[in-house]
């Protein structure tokens, strides 16, 4: 069997432990002679990975009683319109509400112009105008009492920046965040957020999931229009069992989620998740031929880009190639830039151990053009 | 490792040769030292799987070059609301459009009480007076030239029957079918509806995944209020990867279609279906104890729903009990009938091998109170 070390922003890297507990047991979970892809999601066996997944995610993230675990479908993507939609709440013909967003990069961008459909979106801060190299600094007592939420996404996964400080958005207007790109990466304090969603296939699982944690009151204002699928109040009652879930990626991140408790749970993982990022940033800081994008303040822990340094600007496409293939063959893949903003990048999540972080940034160091 | 002869409505029962497959390369799939569902959905080889997947299917249904197969999230009940939103085409504060709905099963009326949000629905036919237990006849020329679609639920999984002839809706209005519990069972002629969708976790692949066959000039009307992620136009463009898609269900399903392929495509999987229910339905019509609530001519080749005979009603929940008991301990699991309707049911799938329905036939012939 041969394995690589995955840099991919996600879907990424898994535990291979985990790989080879699902592989073992594919054809005959826990002696049930099925797989957990053939087990009906009405039965025991199927409730008890679903009721697994979620006890340990709330005891990782702290998660309070008042707030919903929800194991959903159709990515961040679904949940930029979700978020206006439920937390709004306007019926046809009602004049829009106003929510916040910060714009700090692209993906936080896409949820802004999608919330448009839905509320009028007022921008309470943007670092658009340094391509979204670092975060923006909110103006005090930004959010008025008529705004539905302030929208951030807490982890920019394609120009690589990490809110460090949360913004303060006062007792009246929720926040809201896109954690897609960090949850689990290190603890949270969860009573911070009204809303947090994530999709799976960064930290916690394979594709075809979204982790949703809102406070449950938040749920309870979805208008009459609301497509049954995206109401909050219906996945909340139903416990993610409203209609067939993705079976698979709950088993997986049941999974993915047991493994992070015996590590050692966030404060052991954040704690390797520093150690890592440390050792690629040094790395990349050190080196004649790349630099970090990226203000030191706001660099990600989780997602690592890389530019050809200004002065061999000339040079930028014939060395990011030679890198890509000089790496690919050593073993170290997935290492393009998103292809809106180009450059390398290096995501390193929970699942990347320390040796490929280790030999990533020994490669860059002997790395020569 | 045990196996069991699984007749669940869904997740249900997957050909263990794919089990064993994505078994063993869980952890390297063809040579990348990465799982399948590791692999970037951007990059050439997650490409290849989604790519072999809409060609298969393409071959096995002979779908047209103006449809698009698509590879969605969300099951059924999110079609339930995109097909309205979709076809119809109404925008915010415009007059409603018509579309009609046959009332023929628990999944038919989920259909059109969701339709209603977004359509003035019309109920073309029922057989709801009967319990759902034969296909309604429809008035000829039902579809009137404002009608925008006419939606059936082709198999009705919980009451175990189907169309065996499609309703005729004339020139100016689509065909759109809800076929989760029978597509891939036989031939289809495709180029009869204008839609057709099905949750993939009963005859397709695992729970997670949405198979959506459309022609494409019924994608191009959805509204702007359209949440992006139901919009049909811009998966259509993306070819299914406008976000990242349930990769490990669709990797699932390229093998499952691979597999039917090899069997001899859907002539000869027809001709097994009809091996097996014949065996099935020929047990249930001889048993003293039990019988067929459906009119013969509506029986449904893959879900199969039995009761105790009207002579021993007295007795059924202590008949149904020792029959669910002693079958399980055959190894002969999940013929509990749908919670709505109670009873006993055998969903025998493309999956389902003869063997394990010959084991329930038997098992039907010697049961005894």
């Amino acid at each position: 069997m041969k394995r690589v070390y995955n840099f991919a922003a996600g879907p990424a890297v898994l535990p291979l432990p985990i790989l080879e507990k699902a592989g073992s047991e594919i054809a005959d979970f826990n002696h049930t002679g099925q797989s957990v892809m053939e087990l009906t999601h009405r039965g025991s066996d199927f409730k008890g990975i679903v009721e697994k997944a979620e006890k340990l995610l709330r005891e990782l993230l702290k998660i309070p009683d008042d707030y919903a675990v929800l194991f959903l479908q159709g990515g961040g993507s679904l949940q930029f319109s979700m978020i206006p939609i439920n937390l709004a709440g306007v019926e046809q013909g009602e004049a829009k509400k106003s929510a916040l967003y910060v714009d700090s990069g692209v993906w936080a961008a896409k949820a802004l112009d999608e919330a448009k459909k839905y509320v009028n979106v007022k921008i309470a801060a943007s670092s658009k105008d340094k391509n979204y190299t670092y975060i923006p600094a909110l103006p005090a007592g930004i959010a008025a009492p008529e705004d539905v939420y302030l929208h951030i996404c807490l982890n920019n996964t394609i120009v690589g920046t990490r809110w460090n400080t949360l913004p303060d958005t006062g007792a009246g207007t929720p926040l809201v965040a896109d954690a897609s790109s960090c949850i689990l990466s290190e603890p949270l304090d969860i009573t911070r957020f009204g809303a947090l969603y994530a999709g799976a296939q960064k930290n916690i699982g394979p594709a075809g999931c979204t982790v949703v944690i809102i406070r449950k009151e938040l749920t309870e204002h979805a208008p009459s229009w609301t497509p049954l699928m995206l109401r909050y109040d219906i996945h909340t009652k139903d416990k993610s069992l409203f209609n067939t879930p993705p079976c698979w990626c709950i088993y997986i991140i049941s999974l993915v989620l047991e493994w992070i408790r015996d590590l050692g749970g966030l404060p052991a993982i954040e704690k390797i998740n520093k150690e890592k990022a440390a050792l690629l940033y040094n790395a990349i800081d050190n080196s004649k031929i790349f630099c970090s994008p990226v203000v030191k303040e706001a660099r990600s822990l989780m997602n690592v880009p890389f530019v050809v340094r200004p002065e061999l600007a000339a040079d930028k496409d014939k060395i990011e190639k030679k890198f890509l293939a000089e790496a690919a063959t050593a073993g170290l893949v997935n290492l393009s830039g998103h292809r809106l903003v180009g450059g390398l990048r290096a995501s390193i999540y929970n699942a990347m151990p320390l040796e490929g972080v280790g030999a990533l940034a020994d490669f860059i160091g002997k790395f020569a053009v």
